[in-house]
This record gives C-alpha cells, sequence and structure tokens, in this order.
C-alpha cells in the first residue's frame, strides 16, 4: 500500500508551514506598503524557492520542498486544491446583475483583450521565431499558437485578488475587468486545449476531444447561471434553519465547489472553472449571509490563497534560465498586446480614457494562468527552461504591475477630501432610522433639499443599489450610494445614528456614521474616489469614534478634516 | 517531474467531494438523532469504502479511491493534515486551569487506565496466543506488548468530538477525561515506539532513539505549556492590533501549529501532540476573542473533523476478514480492562460511581488511535487482517459505545426541570448591567438574599469561574456558575436585560437572559444536570424570545415548562 512515511509526514508540515508563515508574513508587510498583498505572496515563494534558498541552501531547499515523491505529490495535491477553492471565493464575489449592466464594455473588452494579443503574438512568433526562442525541433505552428496563447490568456485568480486588495472588486470597473478576464479564461484554455490535440500529447491525447470539451463547457456555464442559482436559492434557507451555526452552508459549499471542480476537470477545462462557476452561483444569492461568506473568505483568503501564490515562486529558479534580451522582448509584446487590445476595448465600450487604460493593466495580469500553461508546454517539449523562465517572469511582472498602475490611474481622480461635497443642511444628527431602507429615505430627502434633486428618484437609485449588495463598510460606516444623470458635481449626505443600523457589513457591526453619496453618471472616477477616500479615512476604528462624537456640522468637518484621507494627486 | 495528471485531479475532487458530502450529511442525520456526529461521519466511510461500496461496485470504488498512486498519497496527506489540524482544536478548547482543578482524579484515572487494560492485555495474550490470533512465526513478547498496547491507549481525537457533540468538553468531568487522555496517549506512543524499535523496523529504526523521543516529548510539552503559553499571550494583542479581521491571528495559528506537528513528528511521537500542545497554549490564552476561535473552530469542525473520521471507513473491508469469535474475544478483553481501570481509578480520585463509569466509558474510545496502530503493526507483519479487523471494530464499537454510555449514566442524574430551584424573589426583570461583572453581582446578591448566604462569596465564586472562560451559550443566553460547598441543594437566580449583556458567547450575541447557578461542591451531576437542561430549552432560539416576553415570574416558569427541556430518568 502507498504509504507516507514518518519523515515524509515531518517534511510535509515543516514546508507548509514555513511556506505560510512567510507568505502571510510578507502578505502583510507589503500591505503595510500600500501594495496588494499578492506580491508578498509571491516573493515569499521566491525565497523560499530554487531561486535564493536554493541557491544558497541547495540541502537544505532539497530536503524541505522536494521535487519527487510523496511530499511533493501532496504539495501538488494541496496547491491544486487551494487554487480551486480559492476560485470559490472569487466566484462569490462576483456580481452578476453588476456584470451585466456592464455587458457592453466587457464584451468589447474580452473580444478585443483575445483577438489584439493574440494575432500580435501569433506573427511575432511566426516571424521572428529565433528571437523568441523557439527550439530547432518544434513544430513552427505549435509554437506560434502556444505563444499567441500565452499572451492572450488572463490570469483570473490575481486579478481577483489585485482588485480585493485595492478594494475595486465591488466597484463597476472591478465588475468590467472581472467579466472580461471570465471569457478570456474560458476561451484561452479551450484554444490550449486544441494546441495539446495538435501536439498528440498522450496526457490529454487520451482525453476528451475539442468539440466535446467546447460544447460541455458552455452547457455547464449556461446551466450554473440558470438552474444552479435557481437551485442554490431555494437550498440555502432550508440548511440555514435547520444547521444552526451556519456548518450546513460551509459543508454544502465546499462540498459543491469540488464537485464541480472534478466535473470540469473531467470535460477538459480546469477544475477551477467548476469551483468558479459555483461560487458565482453561491455568492450571488441574497439568502447567503454576509457572516458565512466572511468565514470562507477569511480562511481561503489567509490561508489557501498564500499558500497557492506562494507555491509559483517554488516551482522554478529565476536566476538560472534567465535570458534578458528574450525576458525583454517577451514582457513588451505581451504588455503592449493586452494593454492596447483592452484599452482600445474598454475606450471603445463606453469607459473614459484613464479608466479604458486602468482596465488594459488589471487585464495584462497573467499570474498562475501564464505560469501553468508555461509548464504544461515545458512538459510536452514545445519549450525550454528559458522561454519558460521568460513566461514566469512575463506573469510576474505583468501580475506586479497590474495593481501599481490601476492604483495610479485610478487614485489622480481624487483631489479633494469628501468632505469638499457636504453642507450643513445634509448633516444629520441624530438620525432617527430603525432599518438601512428608512435611513436611506430620510438621508435621501435631506441630500435632495439640499441640492434642489426630486427626492424620490433619489431614494429610489440609492436603494435600487443597495439591494443589488450591502453597503455596510465595517468599523460602523455604510456608504449607500448611486450614480444619477441629472447632476454634475457629487451629492453627500451624512447621518450619524445612535443605536447603529445594520447594512449587511461583512464584521456584522451595525452602522453608526452613514454617508449617502450621489456622483453623476458620467463621472464614474468620483465615484471611486470619494469611496476611497472614506474607506482610508476610517480605516481606523478610533477614527469612527472620534467623527461620531462631533457635535454639530464644523465640528465633523474638522474632525474629518484632521485625519489622513486618500492621497491626492501625485 | 513527479506530476498530477488532469484525471487524477478529477478523481481527487471527485473523492473529496464525495466524502465530504456523505459525512456531513449522516453527521447531521446522526445528530437528529441525538447521538454525536462523529458517528454519521464514521459510518459514511464505511458505506463508501471497501465494506459496502467495495463489495456493490468493486470498479466505482476502487475508480474513486484507488489504494495505490499519486491519489492515494494526497488523500493520506490531506487526511493527515486533517487530523493535525482537528487536534489544534480539540487543544484550544482544553482548559488548562480545569485540568490542575482535577489534577488528582485525572492523575488517578490516567495511571490505572493505562496499567490495568495494560496488565490485562500481557497476561491474556501471553496465555491465550492461539485465540487471539498470534501467526506461527510471530515475536511471542512482541505480539504481547503490541496487543496489550493497543488495549492501553487511548484516542483523543474521538474522545474530544464526543465529548464536545455531548456538549460535556468544557464540564469538569469532560477536563478530567481529556486530561487522562492526553497522559495516556502520550505514555501510549512512547511504549509503542519502544515495541516498533523491538521489531526493528525499518521505518523507525533508522530514526530517533527511544530514550530520545521520552526526553525531547517531554521537554516540549513543559516549555510549550510554560513559555509556548506566556510567548502566545504576548504575540496574539499585537496581531489582532496589526492586522485588522483576524486574518493575523488565523494564519499564526495554522503556521505554529504546522512547525509543532512538524517536531513532534521528527522526535518521534506523531504529529497531532504538536498540533495538540500548541492549540493548547493558545487556547488557554484570554486574549483570543470567541470569534476567531469559532472561525478556526467551524472550519475544522464541519471540513477537517468529518473528513477524517470518514476516512476511518474507506481503510478496510470490515465484512470480508471478519472472524466474530476473536471480535468478541477482543472487545471484551478491551472493555473490560479499560472500563473497569479508569472507572476504579476515577472513583479513587474522589468522584461518585456513576461519574466515575462515564470516564470508564468515555476513555474507553480508541477511535483512530487504535486503527493507526493496527495498521503500522499490520505493515510490520506482527498481526494479519483477521486481527486488524478485530481492532477496527474494537475501535468502532468502543468509540460508538462511549457516546451513549456517557450520555446515559450522566442524563439520569436530572429527575427535575431546572425552575424547580428557582424563587421570585430570585428573578429579577428588568436587570440593570452594563458589563458581566455587574449582572453576577446583581445575580449574586439577589440569590444570597433568597438563600441567606453570604453575597461576596457566591459573587466572588462566580466572577472567578467566569474569568476563567465566559459563560455566554449562544441564542442569547447565558450561565455563569459556581460550586460552594456550603449549599445542599442547586440555588438559582433569574436575570432578564433589555439590552443584552456581553458574555462572551461563541455566536457573538449579548445575553438577555442569564441564569446563576449555584451547586453543591460535592454533588458535580447537579450542575451537569442543569446546564444540560438549560441548554437543551433554549436550543431553539423562539424559545428565548418566547420566555423573554413573560411578565412576571409565575410567567416565566409557566413558558419555560411548557417546552421541553432534558429528559428525566429513564
Amino acid at each position: 500500500m502507498t504509504h507516507l512515511t514518518s519523515p515524509q509526514i515531518a517534511v510535509m508540515f515543516l514546508g507548509l508551514g514555513t511556506v505560510l508563515g512567510a507568505a502571510r508574513l510578507l502578505g502583510e508587510l507589503v500591505k503595510a506598503l500600500k501594495q496588494p498583498a499578492v506580491f508578498g505572496e509571491i516573493l515569499a515563494g521566491v525565497l523560499l524557492g530554487p531561486t535564493v534558498l536554493g541557491a544558497v541552501y541547495p540541502e537544505l531547499f532539497a530536503t524541505l520542498f522536494p521535487r519527487e515523491g510523496n511530499v511533493a505529490i501532496v504539495f501538488e495535491g494541496l496547491v491544486t486544491l487551494a487554487v480551486t477553492l480559492f476560485l470559490l471565493v472569487a466566484g462569490m464575489e462576483v456580481n452578476l446583475s453588476a456584470i451585466w449592466r456592464q455587458g457592453r464594455a466587457a464584451s468589447v473588452v474580452s473580444v478585443s483583450g483575445i483577438v489584439f494579443p493574440f494575432v500580435v503574438g501569433l506573427s511575432s512568433a511566426a516571424l521572428f521565431p529565433g528571437v523568441l526562442g523557439r527550439e530547432p525541433g518544434a513544430d513552427r505552428l505549435v509554437f506560434a499558437l502556444f505563444f499567441a496563447t500565452a499572451l492572450a490568456i488572463s490570469a483570473l485568480p490575481v486579478i481577483a485578488k489585485t482588485l480585493m486588495d485595492l478594494n475595486l472588486y465591488r466597484s463597476d470597473l472591478g465588475m468590467v475587468v472581472v467579466a472580461a478576464a471570465i471569457c478570456d479564461d474560458l476561451v484561452g484554455w479551450i484554444i490550449f486545449a486544441v494546441i495539446l490535440g495538435l501536439m498528440g500529447s498522450g496526457d490529454v491525447g487520451q482525453g476528451p476531444t475539442i468539440g466535446y470539451t467546447i460544447g460541455m463547457t458552455l452547457a455547464f456555464t449556461g446551466l450554473m447561471l440558470t438552474a444552479g442559482r435557481w437551485i442554490v436559492h431555494r437550498i440555502l434557507p432550508l440548511l440555514q434553519t435547520r444547521t444552526g451555526t451556519g456548518g450546513g452552508v460551509l459543508s454544502f459549499a465546499l462540498t459543491v465547489a469540488l464537485l464541480c471542480a472534478a466535473f470540469t476537470e473531467w470535460i477538459g477545462v480546469h477544475a477551477i472553472f467548476g469551483a468558479f462557476l459555483f461560487g458565482v452561483a453561491l455568492g450571488d444569492s441574497p439568502r447567503l449571509r454576509e457572516q458565512t461568506r466572511a468565514t470562507i473568505d477569511r480562511f481561503i483568503s489567509f490561508i489557501f490563497a498564500p499558500l497557492f501564490f506562494a507555491s509559483i515562486g517554488l516551482r522554478v529558479n529565476i536566476v538560472e534560465h534567465f535570458d534578458l534580451l528574450l525576458v525583454v522582448v517577451v514582457l513588451l509584446i505581451a504588455c503592449l498586446g493586452k494593454v492596447i487590445g483592452c484599452g482600445v476595448g474598454a475606450r471603445l465600450g463606453g469607459m473614459p480614457w484613464r479608466e479604458s487604460w486602468a482596465v488594459g493593466f488589471g487585464m495584462n495580469a497573467r499570474g498562475a494562468m501564464g505560469i501553468i500553461l508555461g509548464l504544461l508546454a515545458l512538459q510536452a517539449g514545445v519549450i525550454r527552461e528559458r522561454m519558460f523562465v521568460a513566461l514566469v517572469v512575463m506573469a510576474l511582472v505583468t501580475s506586479l504591475l497590474s495593481g501599481p498602475a490601476m492604483q495610479r490611474l485610478l487614485r489622480e481622480e481624487v483631489a479633494r477630501r469628501f468632505t469638499t461635497y457636504l453642507s450643513p443642511r445634509a448633516f444629520l444628527k441624530p438620525l432617527e432610522a430603525p432599518d438601512r431602507w428608512q435611513a436611506i429615505r430620510t438621508l435621501a430627502d435631506a441630500a435632495a433639499a439640499a441640492s434642489g434633486l426630486d427626492p424620490q428618484a433619489v431614494c429610489t437609485a440609492v436603494t435600487a443599489r443597495e439591494l443589488a449588495m450591502g453597503t455596510g463598510l465595517g468599523h460602523g460606516v455604510a456608504v449607500p450610494h448611486a450614480r444619477l444623470d441629472s447632476i454634475r458635481d457629487p451629492i453627500l449626505a451624512v447621518g450619524v445614528s445612535r443605536h447603529g443600523v445594520d447594512f449587511d457589513a461583512l464584521d456584522g457591526t451595525p452602522a453608526r456614521l452613514i454617508v449617502l453619496i450621489l456622483t453623476p453618471a458620467r463621472d464614474s472616477g468620483a465615484q471611486l474616489g470619494i469611496l476611497a477616500d472614506i474607506a482610508r479615512t476610517f480605516s481606523d476604528p478610533a477614527a469612527v469614534n472620534g467623527v461620531l462624537e462631533a457635535g454639530g456640522f464644523e465640528e465633523f468637518r474638522a474632525a474629518v478634516d484632521s485625519r489622513p484621507g486618500e492621497p491626492a494627486r501625485a
């Protein structure tokens, strides 16, 4: 019987503990530097992997992270499980109705984001195979197709994590990027299945045919987003009443996610898509309480995601197989193709230029997908180590670039603090409201009175947005909001509730400070800027308490202005 | 490079999802029948394992749960991880100060609970080796030592789960059982290391020597419970302020648990002891918020524990190698040895007979430890399949017996509802108290006034108990309590708070119904009975609301008595 020996078990736990600890530590350090935690997590893998630890203490590295044998297999299984569960959470965060609202922009971004880089990749590989490092024996067409696909795919896990880290995941812009990335990834994996078919790789050649894979994928996606959602909405309330503490929902979510993952792996696309699509069906249900969501989310974001991202750096020695020319060329072609393709697509889809470029850089991240693709190509003999390293570096650099680039492009939208848009007439203390709908109505009336808008229209727009997803930020702050066609500048109203009002925040705290935000429909940057400024101002719970104690409007404004907000134009 | 193929990944996810789903489903069904969930979880493994699925659809079974190759290895790694993390939670629930209080009883139970069954096992194996199925070629001494050890060890994970399922884990009796089981397990594993040394098994023979293992184990245990606790108490507040949502504490807990597991595996005892001891150091810290504890607890109790318990049944075909005579003989010797040894030990330690037998049956569970021990002996050639099956059946039956036997022995202690001990003078509505300390003071005054006790003494005893661990049960109910030398019958006081008072409940709900419970020091059964009756009465949140609306004392009493409580004497 195959069996883990005692030394193997010790190594397994030691390796897991080391990777998890290092990834979380560096992740938190990087977060303290205002960068997405995923950088630190990947960096932990590079430090513990062949590049640094393996180069300095090769024996320690070989003992801790063996490349062969049982421990390596267990690690690979755990990492596969980790990335699949991470995609479950990413799926749960997708707001389908927001995606349908962004449908036009998302579909244009998706199509031009895959066609343009694919064409650029295909033609450069066909024209300059030598510079791009095609091995003499490799098939010209297969190599060109592979290279084009590597440029065309996106990295949904990295993109999702970057957007979450930047608090952009639930914004309209985040939804466009995620919707386009989902489409691109599905198409990318189908193209890759075609390439593997052309290569006649033993592994996949015996597997399902390409037509079957495509048909089953589309059918599964369609079913999951219609019947699947319907069934989930019926089952969740039953589970929640039957099993007190949310254990039923937790187990149901994981069980079905694992079964869906098995199904999509079996039909020929990667397991992560099954978990992702089930996550979409699950998370879209208004019946899933934010607290159950938070339990799943915490465990996966703080344990499984760091494990997976660190494992990327563990796989390969970046220094040994580094070919500077190849790296620069691959990186340039990759960035040009994706940023221009997606950026122009977003502009054609009706977004302003600045946001379009942000979409382009967001989609540019290749992360894990690029590396997995490269790994499979390496194993199939299409490329050799130096091209693999170039692809890994390209994937890392594009992933590392996307966060700061988006942050920089979007941050510049805010020149002023959110208090600029307040007026004494729209400051209500105390705000008496038994629930969030009444709180929204009262604040909408105040905002309308201060600006001459129709109170009913304001209330309807904000309520509709609130119904789609609760706007509690946690720490006792809520930000109900809407975009209106009829205004040219942002309008805000502030209410301070004595007992707090439930706005379905992740931390379960009722909101005592409620800021109603109305922004012009055409200027989505204003909304992003104001939301970011409020989130930044009240990231420290002490700030909320200080502001709540303010006696009147001027005191409130002074208290907010004394706190650091979102940095202004760089 | 070793590598999981796509079909292997699909099988891995399918197997995991099936096991998790079946284990949780049967676990919930068994819980609905008022039995510990662990029965259903083990049963799921028997149904999906070689005994049922393997017998009916052998090909499906072989595909879903391969015994060889990569998928089997990944499963084994995951199950090892699962049981280790489960022991982390079991450790977090251990209340060290309660164990010290129970020191005398626990040490007598522990010593007589290991010596008596060991002697019984050793002598019966020496006298009747034929009946007990010693293989002709096997060494007589090694076989006898092995059989004696298999009878002497306990199964900490099963015992912990059974106690948790019966709501006995935090009780004084539960602490005696757990303390004794920890000692027995440590001693049992050390003896087993000696046996493996005698057999000269290749696996362990190259490993650490026996003296080294014993010395390092004692040193690690000592360090963890002194310096380890001290460091944890210093680090937790730092982590909690630095990393908002508890992600820091979660990652810290898992990282250090994995490293401790690696360490104990490396020094020659099983990985689970490292995780367990770290759990003790972690959970004992008053700085660990109940909500962080709940996040870890939920994920592990609802995901990892069911996975592990189901895996027990997956390992072996119980029907094929079933030898009725051998099974009955082994089972009888095992039960007699352990129940009598521990029961008499508990009586000598000063517990009443009824509780002593409950301790005996609690300690009788062999669960996973017995099976792991048997598996290692099977691999080393000391026993063959039919003895292995007899040990597995013995482990399962003793595990299955312990819950119902304890429940039956302890349940009979309650003849009356808790309202019997109430008086109108000790019913406070509304109870005005800003925090739990003030609530305890006010209720202690009322209880003392109604019974002529010293109010200060009552308040001090209850406050001391509350400081050790919060008594919030969840659903808005709290049960501050203490045992007093000076009383002969239980005395209760009830307070109904309008706004609720935080009693550090797992679900975070402030307590609106607060029942102060004073019981005679010599009659621990009264405390268990009253706590069980209250937990049972208010297991449904609707019952709490109904009772809170009661206008006065008589109405309150009638409302409680109309609800089903803990069943009276059977």
